[in-house]
């Protein structure tokens, strides 16, 4: 089923490119246009065949494309919005795939012409592997979108979005670029915080010692820098807050285990099991 | 190469269990006796060839064995070592595999009839997973063991203790109790009481949003929670200590991105990210 004439997909990363191998998989685009800002990655996109073609410039990207997806770091949105503002399409519809939505949505929405449509997206799939090397159309199948429409996304625009990441064979929840952010600050920001903080937190007497556990529990720390940043900038309240939260919880435990409460620390370790178990049979 | 008549393993779980088939494959002991408490997991231990005999009794369990194993809860060790205490072979060596030395040494040496020695080790593998049903002979092959000597240690019972570690494929690094502790909190015990705050950080609303990096960062905390209560309780000025000094770290990158400082959000995770590299290489 295409759902679309033609879809551009700026930045043909891990994300971009496999949006573009899952696209071409399930036949839901006419062509597919891979914009970057490397020649070497682009190359790659077309020998994985992620694209039908590629170009390093956004605005000779997006010419005659219904469907343009940001899929930079959230960084660069406002620039490449602001290049290709004058050259979308009638009814061109943009959307994005980081992992903020409320000062995204507040910077490009208003940059959008009369007649387009930006809709806000966050496909929560990928790991802190990162390029097109990585891309593999299954990257979607089973796990969850977040689309955040606002007061003026067109309820017909909004149901091709949504349908578009349902046909990828992902679960689309809906709520506002600001729940989005508080919700996500809890599961993926401070967790990515506090994973590298624990890296920095092992002496490098340590280092020999580290086990299966240690690994897992950092694995995120491995995640690009610059796009982290990025992330932390836009959302930085919810991030403080999710912080602080977590430092409440902290100081409990951290007084449990000076104390040698038994009983406190186990039901801290019980609960934090149980509910563990639970949120894994998901 | 035989290097031991009889191993009696006291507790036949995922590292007894593991251990039990590790010994068998590589011929490094003539038999293998497995004390539980309960039958249906004895059972399961013989059935899967981890021991040649079972029984309930820890004491008729280590007649005749010159090596004993105690792989239960380490809160356990010092009942079972006062039972069996008696009933030790002349010459006796006795090593368990928990994840915390001072205390577990504090208490068990003086225990030791004269002539028998008890040797500290740390074998640093095994998951979240538990029981003989996840038991592999393969468990420890290219993992690191901790082994704690101390001046009560004979040297030639301190080699072949290292020597069956070895046996195992495993990297034996030799420290002191204190600094095995020291190390360990950082290591695993911080770890593992940040992945359980982090679970219990995040809103039931936020947890239809939790992808593949959240699951990585909180699986330790689906461990056992009265076994790891145990294991904090005996190494709890070092994990307050760990606490500490990750809480520290924290408070600056909470400032760091409260302040919306660019800068230093992305030195803190560069320099996360430029550890866990190194660190994953190893």
């Amino acid at each position: 089923m295409t759902l679309w004439n033609q879809v551009t997909i700026i930045g043909t990363g891990l994300i971009g490119g496999s949006l573009g191998l899952a696209l071409k998989q399930r036949d839901l685009a006419g062509r597919i246009v891979g914009v970057g800002h490397r020649q070497s990655t682009l190359d790659e996109a077309l020998f994985r065949s992620a694209a039908d073609e590629v170009t390093l410039d956004p605005c000779e990207g997006v010419r005659g494309s219904d469907l343009v997806v940001l899929a930079t770091a959230i960084g660069l949105f406002e620039g490449i919005l602001r290049k290709i503002a004058g050259v979308l399409e009638p009814g061109a519809v943009v959307i994005d795939v980081g992992s903020t939505k409320a000062r995204v949505l507040g910077t490009l929405e208003p940059l959008m012409p009369e007649g387009c449509t930006f809709v806000g997206c966050h496909p929560i799939a990928g790991s802190e592997k990162r390029g097109i090397t990585h891309a593999r159309p299954d990257l979607f199948d089973g796990a969850t979108c977040v689309v955040t429409p606002t007061g003026r996304t067109p309820a017909d625009v909004l149901v091709r979005v949504v349908t578009t990441w349902q046909e990828l064979g992902m679960v689309v929840r809906q709520v506002s670029p600001e729940v989005h952010d508080r919700l996500l600050a809890q599961t993926s920001h401070l967790p990515h915080i506090v994973a590298s903080v624990l890296v920095r937190a092992v002496s490098e007497e340590a280092e020999p010692l580290m086990g299966p556990g240690w690994a897992d529990t950092t694995r995120v720390a491995g995640g690009d820098a610059a796009l982290w940043r990025d992330i932390m900038l836009s959302n930085a309240e919810e991030i403080a807050a999710a912080i602080e939260r977590f430092h409440d919880i902290l100081a409990d435990v951290r007084d449990a285990v000076r104390n040698s409460d038994a009983d406190a620390i186990e039901a801290h370790l019980a609960e934090a099991k149980r509910r563990r178990d639970h949120l894994a049979q998901r």
